[in-house]
């Protein structure tokens, strides 16, 4: 399992909008080839972060079959005028499971 | 739930040593007050990139009641030889759970 985790800091005043749109994104994830979990978080100490965790099945099913989706498009069209900067996106394996 | 999330860079060389530490450590935070979970991943993209996410009912249970513990100093005295810089580490919130 790969955890894709996109740091996403957005515009001032346009948190809750953010939020919406996110939440209007989910079936488009839930749908996604090799998509098997997602979730937002935000941060205590920096509140206009957060990260959208999502874990995929393989590597390349995030960065070939999802960002070359119509539905990456429609993700984008949800959330994207809310970004203030573009988010940094980077990709972790599981090293460990503690419990 | 509070999410912490530390990223931790590993000096060159070091990586199965770290990993081995943070092994070693899982019962430190199994006994942590407040501690729910605990995860080590690996950055893909940049490999001596770790991120340790670990699960807190409060955020005073980790600022507070484990930072204050002995159990800390154990933590830290099994990895912190393999840290190259400071831990950079932030808590959030789960936001919206999609899937």
């Amino acid at each position: 399992m790969i955890l894709e985790i996109a740091q996403i800091t957005v515009k001032s005043g346009m948190e809750e909008l953010f939020e919406a749109g996110v939440t209007q994104a989910v079936p488009l994830f839930r749908r996604a080839k090799g998509c098997v979990s997602m979730e937002l978080t935000r941060s205590i100490e920096i509140p206009s972060r957060y990260r959208l965790l999502v874990g995929w099945e393989t590597l390349e099913n995030h960065t070939i079959d999802f960002r070359n989706s119509e539905d990456f498009q429609s993700w984008r069209g949800l959330v994207s005028h809310c970004f203030d900067g573009a988010p940094q996106v980077e990709h972790a394996r599981q090293n460990l499971k503690g419990f």
